[in-house]
């Protein structure tokens, strides 16, 4: 992509993500084409459907996700790269009022434009979660997709205006049945070796 | 109201409830009118409009809850009260589809019909909880809107279609964060007299 088509591309993106931060994932195209200043023709030059915008703005997203927590994995012990990859997940999903039913959607259906991005995001929790296993600090019962499934829930709970307030006492609720020794004053890990990186 | 009048509405709302549970809330108020086998006039008649239909529903359900709530406070430990009480409502409120975001809606807007059902089911779950706190085997930071919120995020997962085998796992998951006794090997309960009826 030449340079100048790269900035307008980024510039339409960061348009996008911010009439859907706003407005959530039904705002339309030419709304976001008359915020951006170009005509809807050139919007949809860039990206065709509603669905590829967000899989643009999503993938962003994402992919700095699987970044962090590669980072995680190396800077923090097992217990704190879970919980603060967990709560970047939600926030993320957040950001974009209506996404999490997208994502849910998406993480099962193959031919969605979002299917890979969600995937990918997934399979970074899943390694976070291995070596919470492998420390012996986190449920032995739960799994990459029931994380996935726990951060929509907990970013669809942010999302509702009467129980927002309460989002954040509710994840380190939940998270604390994820990670068994944090927020907790049971001793159950103790049980394990715990090894800090 | 007349006995015949009476067995001509509890006929709509059995309809309706069937509707809703295939369709969704948003299934229409014709399409209800046309399963009964009456005119949509009817139909009005019983029911101005479609959050009275669904308050006339839920209402009932909530009702039932709240009994229910009752009879567990005087026949189950606590601990079974509660996580019992917790899952029925996540059924309840996954069994009527699109419901749980009426319900968040309700619970902070006094101008809803709903308003009313949401406060008294809340109000049930916080005397559970209130139980479970005096016997020492509840978290002591969740309220009776905390739990409410839990059980609506619970009652969405449910409702993705992608999430849904793994909903009744992860209200195990979420019980055992509120029931610090209940699906953990840990002791901590047992610092606190436990009280069983």
């Amino acid at each position: 992509m030449r340079a100048d088509a790269r900035k307008n591309r980024d510039h339409l993106l960061a348009v996008a993500g911010t009439a859907i931060t706003e407005h959530g994932v039904d705002v339309s195209l030419r709304d976001i084409a008359r915020r951006a200043d170009v005509g809807l023709a050139t919007l949809l030059r860039h990206f065709p459907t509603r669905e590829a915008l967000l899989d643009a703005l999503l993938r962003t997203s994402f992919d700095e996700l699987t970044a962090k927590a590669g980072e995680l994995e190396t800077s923090s012990s097992p217990e704190d790269a879970l919980v603060s990859w967990l709560r970047d997940c939600v926030a993320c999903a957040h950001q974009y009022r209506g996404v999490t039913a997208l994502m849910t959607a998406a993480i099962e259906d193959t031919d969605s434009a979002l299917h890979a991005s969600c995937v990918s995001m997934r399979a970074a929790g899943a390694r976070l979660l291995t070596r919470a296993h492998a420390a012996g600090i986190a449920r032995n019962d739960i799994d990459g997709t029931d994380l996935f499934a726990l951060v929509a829930a907990l970013a669809w709970l942010s999302d509702q205006p009467s129980l927002a307030s309460r989002a954040d006492h509710l994840f380190d609720v939940v998270a604390s049945a994820i990670v068994t020794s944090a927020g907790s004053s049971d001793t159950e890990g103790e049980d394990h070796p715990r090894t800090r990186s």
